[in-house]
């Protein structure tokens, strides 16, 4: 029988894979799962986005460009105006999720061997494109004592080599949901200009930002024009997850013709789920005014809840909607297993994300677990009056 | 400025992107171009799929299944048993394209610097994704003279080394419109059999097949199952080209469960071309029947016409709907820009794909050109007279 890769034997499995039986078997017992496991928010898709899909009036479905369709690229130029972030349509490569549009820069400015630094816990999918592409992943640590704050730029020059390529950050984060001041930002394109590398920023959280706070992007930096690649999507922003639509913005023309050729062997991002992105840019303002009212009320509740359980420690997250949680436990990873297969309250258990898969250092992140809070209040209170109920079990059990 | 990658700067282009501008250009002076030059046919997509996309009742548009919908699989799985392909749900991923599912095959099975055989001329993007892969193409040459049959195996067992790790064939052929039979595919499978290799078979024209000549696929060879993978779409099936959904398909439970790995990564297919490519699949067999005779007689017209030019090879196509064509010029690639340049007849001219793209070998295919017949006759006829009369004063100018 002929034997699978290297590359495929390496690649990470999802950090929840490991639980999902144990979660589809508490199901089949008639335990009710509340998912704290996925940034899947229960935000109702805004209506001009889907009717836009009910009314299309095509015939033949065809290809649409490869670069996304002139029209939607202009738009999305405009949506970025708004936000003091000044591109043209051509800086812009429409994709199939940000997860493709982060392959497209991997492969774009990177070669074998190549080393790109991350803070983590990082989005755990990093290491999955980053394995595919070939690419060395550097993690250099965040701690949830500093709330998950950018690590002094001194750390990072330490684990700079002539192999360094660039640096990706998350911002606001998932999993840890801080968000980079400016001076961060500026911190890190001081640090990426010295060195001549790529600065990579996943802003596909760039909507919510809490208590006043306010997102400050790579490519409003000046000077930073031929270093700055920003990924971004529509998933989050209009909770359109499953619509598979990000886009990849640069100013640098070389990186954009780059990609360009990786995106043309593709031939083109999906067509549906483009009318149903172009026309989401009209949604008012008024729904986002809302939705960050609700996340920033989920955030509250959820962080004072789990204040109260003894021996928790939270970083109270600034935006997306995720935080990372220390737990007093040995091994997150068992207690999230055990939480599906060995207990409940009432009919209820609660599924979580263990931290570990986060981190590419081994042994970190093994007492966190990533909670997202995707659901309304009053589950959140029960999922996390549940979690305080198992830790108390767990440790006599 | 950082540098892009070398395996960027190695991507190669689409074979007609450098036509492009010349095209638009063509356009712009109010030229009529004939687009004969992409594999986007003109075929009305069915109304079941556009229907079933008009009538959703999505409020939140969620994440899909990594692998897609079980119910989706489900459907493709019975899809293949109406078409003597014995395969299961689990041995299917859904997956963006038959494009993303190529690229996970080659992830899964391939590392930096193995090998894997095509015979040329292929689909131009089997480049593409070998190379980002980091994988090397080795092509084997089939002729225009023996209309694009499979090579000799005496042949291919030449090319086999170590690090070879794979064969690829299109059956139907893009660019050849070669029907493998099914003596040369189960000549295939006793020589990756012999030397432990897999055989990938890309086969989304299944349906196009002419002359009363049938598809035999490699997942109908029995003792094949560790060896087969098959790529599939419904781009040219349904006329869903816009879709971007097909699927990777194996008995081989390693590869199915590295590829879902990569799956993984990048979340979930698009959701809303998974609710039309489901519904497609309750297509009548009236469909296939009108548009299997359209290709037929426009397939017909066009070689015909094309025999007519003096000096013009034609190989004739049993399935797909491309053709390659010799013509007697030196360099098709001239040719092609010529043709968008410097000449029309009353106002209409010529887009073709210049067929030096679809060899790997340098210097092959320069006196070639693809053309696809996704147009109705008249213009066939038309485009074919342009191209006659461009011939006669290219070689006067």
């Amino acid at each position: 029988m002929p034997s699978i890769s290297k590359k495929g034997l390496q690649m990470p499995p999802s950090p929840i894979r490991k639980l999902v039986p144990y979660a589809e078997a508490a199901k089949k017992r008639g335990t009710h799962v509340i998912h704290l496991n996925i940034g899947q928010p229960d935000i109702k898709t805004p209506d001009i986005a889907l009717d836009a899909v009910r009314n299309h009036n095509i015939e033949v479905l065809a290809y649409s460009m490869t670069e996304g369709s002139e029209t939607y690229r202009q738009k999305i130029a405009n949506y970025y105006a708004k936000n003091d972030i000044s591109v043209n349509s051509s800086d812009i490569i429409v994709t199939t999720g940000g997860s493709e549009a982060l392959s497209f820069v991997m492969g774009s400015i990177m070669d074998g061997d190549d080393e790109i630094i991350i803070p983590e816990p990082f989005y755990a999918n990093y290491n999955g494109f980053a394995t595919a592409a070939g690419v060395k992943v550097v993690p250099i640590v965040s701690s949830i004592e500093d709330n998950f704050a950018l690590p002094p730029i001194a750390e990072f020059e330490k684990l700079i080599t002539p192999n360094t390529k660039a640096i990706l950050i998350c911002n606001p984060g998932n999993p840890t949901g801080y968000l980079y001041s400016k001076e961060e930002i500026q911190q890190l394109a001081n640090l990426v200009k010295k060195h001549d590398l790529f600065l990579i920023a996943d802003e596909v959280y760039r909507e919510f930002t809490y208590d006043g706070r306010e997102h400050y992007s790579v490519l409003q930096e000046t000077g930073l024009e031929n270093h700055a690649i920003m990924v971004d999507s529509v998933s989050k922003r209009y909770s359109m997850c499953g619509a598979r639509i990000g886009c990849l913005v640069s100013k640098n023309k070389e990186v954009i013709q780059t990609a360009l050729k990786f995106a043309q062997a593709r031939l083109s991002p999906p067509t549906f789920a483009q009318i149903a992105s172009e026309a989401a840019l009209e949604t008012p303002d008024s729904y986002f005014n809302e939705v960050i009212s609700e996340y920033v009320e989920r955030r509250d509740i959820l962080v004072s809840e789990l204040q109260k359980i003894e021996g928790v420690k939270v970083a109270v997250p600034q935006g997306a909607f995720y935080c990372v949680v220390e737990l007093p436990v040995a091994n997150s990873d068992d207690f999230a297993q055990w939480l599906l297969e060995h207990f409940e309250v009432n009919g209820k258990t609660v599924m979580v994300a263990p931290a570990a898969g986060f981190y590419a250092t081994p042994g970190l992140g093994t007492n966190q677990i990533r909670i997202a809070y995707v659901l309304n209040k009053e589950e959140l209170v029960q999922a996390v009056q549940i979690l305080g109920e198992a830790l108390k079990t767990y440790h006599n059990s």
